[in-house]
């Protein structure tokens, strides 16, 4: 069930109840003008923020208001949720296979142009019926294998023979390509990067001609995130970039080696709950509201301090002698991945330098 | 917020919405009575099961019933949620220091028996002073750290020092030891779980024996896992057993080489969403439905599926020939870790054999 609200608006950051997580406001807001400046210069690029790294109504609004063509979901409860807040443009950059959630995704349809992906016959089955039977039109994106090895088609030929399934569908227009290299947003080296995206570029654009040359032109060749965004957008064949974490960075990001122009705008605060020891302390912020999957977190402005050990509801911290820390401090923290992270709370506590300025909800779910 | 409900009682399992948590009530039954079982040959050894594992009232109630003498919490949400449903007697077996969480959980004391865990003076006195303004007493055991290096004090003249300090408020009663040994548990051979409980149970019978040298006795001496609790049951020493992960089991306590007596309990039912190349398949359950921090998922009854890499809201499955896998099949998944797994779900679908018996809320939160 929803855990309690960590805070109030009007309080300070000293009285957010811990674990708790914390968004900088003016931090999150250079972020998201400094996305849009960056592709402004690119006519032809739109920016379709991933709202699957902060599941806020909230945030997405903001994001809109900034130029995003639509948002992107991952899956339906966080297209739901869009959609209940006013969000017109939504694509679910995702497989769906199930009828009740392509039903529901359909629903969805009702208030909001809806796109979403497929990359099986099986798929376009139970998306058609749905879209069908509560009169509705889905956009469809073919999803192609552009290097991660997960989902998506592994040729130009299944892409068209796919596509070809999807036009034969009334409720169905089919509108282009899913190409996302997930694991490119995280390889090291922008040398590494420039590699994996230009090899997905080419396989995208491969794939597009197949398709136009079989009378299907493809509106859409969508993929990106934070890591690699750059690459897509002068790739001169994607036109819709679909960053997510750069609305708050975090520590894996901030691990590489390029000077991305995002600051770091979410924190998880945390109390030193026990000191027992010398050269060490505890928080209360462990597993279950951090993820680790991407490394630890960093403690933040906290010098001598280092987070060393996550279990279930303790962060184990390594101090230096020059780190002073007693039971009850507070400490921010930034976390490994934001993700996982902002899925593992229920509220999102946005702040204005030291002030709550207003309680977020985040749209937890399936 | 809380996501929708996956299931109604009456449903299949065929019929559950996925990404979901299924528990076998059958096995968590067998496995509640199986501790239940092993510990009454020890007269002196209450089972005090730890609630972090499943955060589920409906479950406490059958571990009370089944004859455990009260239910361990690791935050305040969750003795707040016990509490609620009835359970009449909490041991929050960890330290807290915040005024406002001394608060509530001072008001969970008005309704049942409630212990805490103390390894600093500064905690001391905010638990006296809301004990104070509630008119309640809490039960106060000092933390002392057996090998685990996260909490506790460290030598046996800091627990004496610390429980004259409780001993001086009023409404604080000091209880005895917490001696857990969190590491103990995950080591994969015997000798070596002997090893380590040995040494911690000489600690907390030396920190004991100068707590009664000083006109303390500790009435209790709690600790233990479900990996060794075997070991502190007949250490002579300890006398509450804080197993938590025996009523469901998990994939990394499968790989321990001592055959425990429990069964697979909970599972990720997860959907097939994609199976576009040869040898590979992907499932709607990754890091936002398990926690793979201990190790990734064990595909249940599924043979030649192997689970073998998680991401945000897909799971990677590598198939052998002999699998036979396609968009809209549904599997059972181990999770790596139940703690932290179940914490990232908000409802439990407990189900006999392939019947949704009922559907129970995880008490999420801090």
């Amino acid at each position: 069930m929803t855990g309690r609200r960590p805070a109030e608006p009007g309080m300070t950051i000293a009285q957010v109840e811990t674990p708790a997580l914390i968004v900088d406001l003016d931090a999150m807001e250079a972020n998201i003008k400094a996305l849009a400046a960056r592709v402004a210069a690119y006519p032809s690029v739109r920016v379709t923020p991933h709202a699957k790294a902060h599941k806020s109504v909230e945030i997405a609004r903001r994001q809109m208001a900034a130029g995003a063509a639509r948002m992107c979901c991952q899956n339906v409860a966080e297209a739901e949720a869009m959609a209940a807040g006013g969000i017109n443009s939504i694509l679910l950059s995702n497989e769906i296979i199930g009828v009740e959630k392509a039903k529901r995704l359909a629903q969805v349809a009702r208030t909001a142009k809806v796109g979403v992906c497929v990359d099986h016959v099986d798929q376009v089955k139970v998306l058609a019926d749905a879209a069908r039977e509560a009169d509705i039109t889905f956009d469809v994106l073919i999803e192609i294998d552009v290097g991660m090895g997960r989902c998506g088609v592994t040729s130009a030929a299944e892409a068209v023979a796919l596509a070809k399934d999807v036009a034969k569908h009334k409720n169905l227009h089919f509108s282009g390509l899913q190409a996302y290299h997930g694991t490119a947003q995280h390889l090291r080296h922008p040398e590494e990067r420039v590699a994996a995206i230009a090899k997905a570029a080419a396989f995208a654009r491969e794939t597009a001609d197949a398709l136009r040359t079989a009378g299907l032109p493809c509106d859409v060749i969508a993929g990106a995130g934070t890591g690699s965004y750059e690459n897509e957008m002068m790739s001169g064949v994607y036109n819709e970039l679909q960053c997510g974490s750069y609305v708050f960075k975090d520590a894996d990001y901030g691990r590489n080696d390029t000077a991305y122009p995002f600051r770091n705008a979410l924190f998880i605060l945390a109390s030193v709950i026990s000191a027992a020891a010398p050269g060490r302390a505890v928080c209360d912020a462990g597993l279950k509201s951090l993820s680790a999957e991407s490394g630890l977190p960093v403690a933040y402005e906290a010098p001598g301090v280092t987070y060393i050990k996550a279990t279930d509801e303790h962060g184990t911290l390594q101090l230096s002698p020059q780190a002073t820390v007693k039971p009850g401090d507070k400490l921010k923290l930034i976390p490994g991945h934001c993700d996982p992270t902002v899925n593992l709370h229920d509220w999102l506590v946005a702040c204005r330098g030291d002030k709550v300025e207003a309680v977020w909800p985040v749209a937890r779910g399936w």
